[in-house]
């Protein structure tokens, strides 16, 4: 009973209910009563938690202090930066009133008309523009250049249709913003900072991903060049899984943040920002997740190895609980984290049927059998495979199984991807290798009518112009105009 | 002229511009754009950030787990519970719209009326009913208890009067919530949190606090009991340091979060939540810095050791940093953080007292002579002494003198405060002695009305009832009647 209530929707049946679905029963998040915005259940926090860690060492490794800055902006900072008003000043969340009083009845409250502020506050969908309000205080020479900040933080853009971890109003993310005296300081940093993202999603998350600049239309509004990282879904599908921003001199400029460099002379300041939200969590379910559930990559697990005792009394039950004591120190001493399921009100079947659905990466079993035989049952979650071994040694066997999961999980979300890129050279073959689940490289004619009309008639978007590959010159699939080269199509999450 | 930039008013000159200048000269905070809210500036949250690691710890070693909930709330939840209603639904920010757009003109943005919300949604100035309304889904049965949650998160209260730290109107704090079985259970984690806050400030901060009950008038809006820990500052004001609230059942009455119980009944969840904010920088500012700067504890000092070179020529420099290079990584190795200041364009004079205006516990300073004689000066923060001494085995000297001033520190500030609590049996000694600034142990007859009159007659509030201390009965000091004990009065901030 209890296993069928776990039970997922295929992912060749629906994908899109299979992810909703892990979601909700992995414990990931849910729906709160606030429209579009979710609450994050421990489980789900903990992955989240595990790559604020250690993208936090990796920005402190880069130079960067985390500060803190207002949630709410004020309504006129947002028409500041001309493009950046375009891009964000739409679907925000509006506090028009900073009182409520009790109603005439007193047993409700209503809003208080009298405390109406002057001017309208904007709960942050993205926090350039209070920052750079406030960078103009502490930039006033070269030395105090670069500064090098990222934030931790909520924001909130209104989204009208959203979808747990991927598109909610409210997310948690990072943003760094710095500021630098010069041009090409400010783009080596808003590369470094795709790097620092890539080497994550590739490394910890195992994620692969193609690294490029995005298409001036799909730029971050107000930037002068977005590189992105972008991960291919088993679905086929991209998902942009961190973007990095040069934004040029507009924020300097739109908040009149000047200095002097070392010539005496004054200038505007150069401006990168770059941010990585909870929808990695999404992506880190859609990349590597089964039928059975979800599959995380040792490095992201909250737990890591789980030991499930077989047993008929008490006894024997005690009698495990003592083999594995050894154990679980050993692998806490590894710094793997590990939990003896011993819960009394749940049957072993139920148990390997719960945590292959949460992804534990590693499980052991060991019953009566084992103990006389001094063997252990391990099973690795990303294969399912299992074997029967010695006792002896399992710690360093669990090591090394640990990083080869890691491996492996990349390797297979790497081979998949490769798979799945291929080259179209007309329009027809494009939607044709489309529909059948490809990223496509093509050859497009640099404009935005182009970019516009396969974006309406297949939902295909340029997720980026690619650093690697092929660079040679063609001809535009749709107009046949001259393209310096091919770019990257897919459909997006 | 930089150093004289620097200077801070004195504390006996005015305390309360002392602790001012010392938040913004010590680049730990500043004052918004937006009204009451504050930039917490990188040194300022790198405190933040260590009391969130060893708090964090604590938590997870206490069993409880961090989750997400979402930033607003719907209106009509904070009528659910009665006496939250009147707690905190009073100056809270209000969402009313959802979505704006450009004006007219096309150079500016314009809350769009056609997107108001149906039902106002409140940034949370605590969460204690979106959670709720959220473990409706998560409680059903005895097995699902304790629940035990933990939220990093930023609130918002609307604050007319706000100062750097000790009142904003956005603050960030951690709120736990958790969910019991039993009376006994719930009652049992609000004391245990309590105690983990009490190890926290002392421990720590290095701050002594009194432990107790608050009385019914300033109880946690919809509390039956709240546990205080309360500090006491340099000026003999007290300041709240973490609360911890038993809610008995009113939240779960009010969300109808019921549970089958082992013997199949159904029964209410018993509730805590308990909080510690931002606001503890502003307490360890308080408790601990002189008119030189700040004075930080080792275990919360963002850099714990600074090495100053003194020299002539880049000669020198370089024979001091090859010298001081070995104990940089042996310091490192021990785990403590450590700075080597070697910008050029400030002067030794100048690093010095900014690193004492930044409260750094340990300064090493190195020159031509040291190096000749084999020797280092050293000067600890708390005490401003310093002595020249070998170099040989510095590290293991840096390691106990970082112990030996963070148990200083706690050492002083509990004499400061032995000193400045005293007893008062009439209310005129009780008000001549509050004017002295102390901590006042006295007699009180239970009542609000009293509590009430003191309050608006010296500013002064019942803290706490001590869980330590006199227990011997006696009259109430301003109306003779009985008294069950004495209470510590004191202004607060």
């Amino acid at each position: 009973m209890a296993k069928e209530l776990k039970e997922l929707t295929s992912r060749s049946e629906n994908y899109s209910q299979w992810y909703q679905d892990l979601v909700v029963k992995a414990d990931l998040a849910e729906n709160s009563a606030v429209r579009g915005c979710m609450v994050i259940k421990p489980y789900g926090y903990a992955i989240w938690e595990k790559m604020q860690r250690i993208l936090d060492d990796m920005f402190k490794e880069t130079g960067h202090h985390n500060a803190y800055f207002p949630l709410l902006i004020p309504k006129s900072f947002l028409s500041k930066e001309a493009e950046h008003v375009k891009g964000f000043a739409k679907e925000c969340a509006v506090v028009t009133h900073y009182r409520l009083k009790a109603n005439e009845a007193g047993d409700a409250v209503v809003v208080d008309p009298a405390a109406k502020l002057d001017e309208e506050l904007i709960i942050r969908p993205t926090s350039e523009t209070i920052i750079w309000n406030t960078y103009k205080n502490w930039i006033h020479s070269y030395r105090d250049l670069p500064l090098l900040i990222n934030q931790w933080a909520n924001v909130m853009r209104w989204e009208m249709r959203t979808r747990l971890f991927l598109r909610t109003s409210e997310f948690l993310w990072q943003e760094g913003h710095t500021a630098h005296a010069t041009r090409q300081e400010a783009e080596e940093e808003a590369k470094r900072m795709q790097g620092v993202y890539a080497e994550f999603a590739e490394k910890h998350m195992a994620m692969p991903v193609v690294r490029g600049t995005k298409p001036e239309m799909e730029r971050f509004a107000g930037a002068i060049d977005t590189y992105t990282i972008e991960a291919m879904m088993q679905d086929g599908k991209a998902l942009q899984a961190g973007t990095s921003h040069f934004l040029g001199q507009n924020f300097g400029k739109a908040f009149d943040v000047t200095f002097i460099d070392k010539e005496g002379k004054t200038d505007y300041a150069w401006a990168t920002s770059w941010g990585l939200s909870t929808r990695m969590v999404g992506a880190l379910i859609m990349c590597h997740s089964d039928d059975n559930g979800l599959v995380l990559p040792p490095r992201l697990a909250p737990i890591q190895v789980v030991i499930v005792p077989i047993y008929k009394n008490e006894e024997q039950l005690n009698q495990i609980r003592e083999k594995v004591a050894g154990i679980q120190s050993a692998l806490k001493a590894m710094n793997i984290s590990v939990k003896f399921d011993d819960n009394d009100t749940k049957k072993p079947g139920w148990k390997f049927a719960e945590y292959e659905l949460k992804g534990v990466p590693v499980r052991l079993a060991l019953g009566a059998r084992d103990l006389e035989n001094g063997t252990i049952e391990i099973m690795r979650r990303d294969t399912l495979e299992k074997e029967t071994v010695s006792f002896e040694g399992i710690e360093t066997r669990i090591k090394a199984l640990l990083d080869d999961i890691q491996t492996n999980m990349f390797e297979k979300a790497l081979n998949f991807r490769k798979q799945h890129i291929v080259n179209a050279d007309s329009y027809d073959e494009f939607k044709e290798k489309l529909d059948q689940g490809n990223f496509i490289m093509a050859h497009w004619d640099g404009t935005i009518e182009t970019e516009t009309r396969i974006q309406e008639e297949t939902k295909a978007t340029i997720r980026c112009i690619p650093f690697d590959g092929d660079m040679t010159p063609g001809k535009c699939m749709v107009t046949g105009k001259p393209s310096a080269r091919r770019v990257l199509f897919a459909r997006a999450y």
